[in-house]
């Protein structure tokens, strides 16, 4: 029952991340909370069953099973009904699904043209969302968070009138973090450093006179929008997965056997400055031929138009300019598809890279690719089978994201969650 | 205590790789296994500890950890006796240590200029090792397996006289290779495709009426190489590592949160083909600028000396090649000199990149790097400094590997060796 591990996504500490010595070293009530985790992640992901079932998925015996949905009924996270089977006749049987008892996690991610603040019922529904866009950098990271802060504020007074209670935040910014001390690092992006941003937020909430806050944790917004991605799919047998994130540079999240692989200080998943080509454009990194310059949005835009065509212009909506984008790419415009052509290419060449590192079984191509990845994929994947040198390219398969810019803030609300499937009981 | 694990190192199939569920779900002789195994690995690791200490350090109750000392005992894969005190006064204490009651775990390297057969002792000292250089790929894999098949019922012909019990025997080749069926699926170093090596090394050893074999497993060598690397950091904190065998191909073992990383297929870590440079030279593979084509053995000799040079003649044991390689650098030779910093500085090009990827705490350089890798360190360190994008190059290290070409062997009767941590009770 691999799949059903709640552990395994979590960015916690080593501590909590290596359940091997807990289960054979701890005690019976940590042994406990682990079996109720382990049902609700059942629950989670395969959905609706029988109490028989869950006894057969986890391999408990049927009197623990009876024990444990009773206290996750009491504790009003699962609920028992009876099965709707349509047009079948005798006694409807009794299963046990996900409740929520009216529990959220928020995620809210600071982009570099946006603030989006979002809630996720425990079963993954989302509750809540809110984007502004915003121009982050020029504002300064003061105005970013005063504004932020009141979004939040305004989620939580929302989230308070429906009854639900958030049982965390978590907050993604596109850059390095100190997820410790919930401090951004060096966000070029978004030209912040050595923000202490957790600190920050709320002592703004506390200053509005916002009563209560949930715990508010800090992570990489390329790591985050793994995690989304992976919930979409877990379940379905994928456990390595590497989740791109397209926007002006270019951020990685690497799940490895059913675990976000953050490496020895948080900061694996920087693809972005690949040296791919030495000859190539010029990187605010100082070098040249870096994966973000041939891929990133700024790119394509350039590739496809001058700088005074429209498709540059900021004050038009990212989503506008790229659909605009795609209208030439159908008219068959010249610069357009040649743009396209060389993105799709590049693309291709960096993935099959990173497929030979890591052999993932999927690649979820995320932000600004949702919108116009459908026009590379063909040429992504021929790179791939091509290149990889995994037999069948690893069985690799190239995917858009279904969530696009919002699967930060997506995952910052179910690592928010997760705190719940790795400790039912308080 | 995540540094004591002993199952995170295994290549195992995912219901073993997922201690979690194993923690809560399954029964009281599991967990009993797994303190058994939590206890051996402490020892392992952190050496001959008293009873006291091995409670605080595993958090288990004293009564626990004295019945499974004395299981332990029993099963002689510890001993109980007095510590060596030199110079103190007073009563000595009693330490418990690993014993290995005559168990050890076998290697076999199939390299592409030797075969290695190897034999580890339950706490790592070497029992056995025997290494015979050979044209691999000249040969053949009939003759070769025939070969090898002879030095392996050598080795178990010895280790019987020496009253040892091998308890798994674990095949390194170069190349990608399928474990669940013990398949070398493509080794272009070796010329190998689609060679059942186990049922062809049981069959032989079987008509060589050798009476009982151990289970043969196979694996890359170059995450064999990653375990025994990481074996000898172990206990150290480091948790996150890449292990990089430089022979004419480069490969690579990565290790992430103390679990050796292989993705979807067990491809993972086809470092050698990474697109760097197209303007460079050509590859085997059929592309340009590939990494190995760039750091790999051929590179560094082809830079440094012609065609016609003794440092080509593949009737010089390379290691004396190497020697030799040194000489003239230590010298000042200026091809030599030039060709050591153009190495150096693709392969700090490289290890930037996978640094950035993965966020090691550690890099080690096996391989031929093990003998002139001292000569390129610098100028990689540099690079390292100059290009990784996280704070600080994310503290990466680089050292030199202490096994050189043993490596993988070594990896191999590691893992071998796993077994009885895994599952000390039969």
């Amino acid at each position: 029952m691999g799949e059903h591990e709640v552990t395994d996504l979590g960015t916690a500490a080593p501590s909590q991340a290596a359940p091997a010595d807990a289960s054979g070293t701890r005690d019976r009530a940590s042994i406990r909370r682990t079996n109720l985790g382990a049902v609700l992640g059942l629950l989670r992901d395969g959905g609706p069953r029988s109490r028989a079932r869950i006894a057969a998925d986890t391999g408990l015996p049927k009197p623990t099973v009876t024990s444990l949905v009773a206290e996750l009924v009491g504790l009003g996270l699962v609920s028992e009904g009876p099965a709707r089977r349509e047009g079948a006749v005798g006694r409807p049987g009794t299963l046990v699904r996900l409740d929520g008892g009216g529990l959220c996690g928020l995620g809210v991610e600071i982009s570099t043209s946006y603030v989006h603040v979002l809630a996720l019922a425990l079963d993954g529904s989302q509750v809540y969302a809110h984007r502004v866009p915003l121009a982050v950098k020029a504002e300064g990271p003061d105005a970013v968070l005063d504004l932020t802060a009141r979004h939040i504020a305004d989620c939580l007074a929302a989230l308070e009138r429906a009854g639900r209670r958030p049982v965390g935040l978590t907050l993604a910014v596109p850059g390095v973090v100190d997820s410790a001390s919930a401090t951004v690092s060096f966000a070029p992006g978004i030209g912040w450093r050595d923000v202490a941003v957790a600190d920050a937020l709320r002592s703004r909430l506390r200053r509005a006179g916002v009563p209560t806050l949930p715990p508010i944790a800090l992570e990489n917004d390329a790591k985050l929008a793994a995690l989304a991605e992976y919930a979409q799919v877990r379940g379905s047998g994928v456990r390595d997965m590497l989740s791109l994130t397209g926007e002006r540079g270019i951020g990685a999240g690497i799940v490895n056997d059913g675990r976000l692989l953050r490496g020895a200080d948080g900061f694996a998943g920087e693809v972005g400055h690949m040296p791919l080509d030495p000859a190539r454009n010029p990187c605010v990194c100082g070098r040249h031929g870096c994966w973000e310059t041939m891929v990133g949005l700024d790119a394509i835009l350039r590739l496809a138009a001058r700088g005074s065509d429209p498709l540059h212009d900021p004050d038009i909506a990212l989503e506008q300019r790229l659909a605009d984008l795609r209208r030439r790419a159908e008219a068959g415009d010249p610069s357009t598809v040649a743009a396209l052509d060389r993105v799709a290419h590049d693309l291709g060449l960096g993935l099959a890279l990173l497929a030979d590192v890591l052999n993932p079984r999927l690649v979820v191509l995320g932000g600004y690719f949702t919108y116009i990845g459908d026009l590379l994929l063909d040429r992504v994947r021929d790179m791939l089978r091509t290149r990889v040198m995994a037999p069948l390219a690893g069985s690799c398969e190239v995917r858009l994201s279904a969530l696009g810019f919002a699967a930060a803030a997506h995952g910052g609300a179910h690592l928010a969650l997760d705190a719940v499937y790795l400790r039912p009981v308080p």
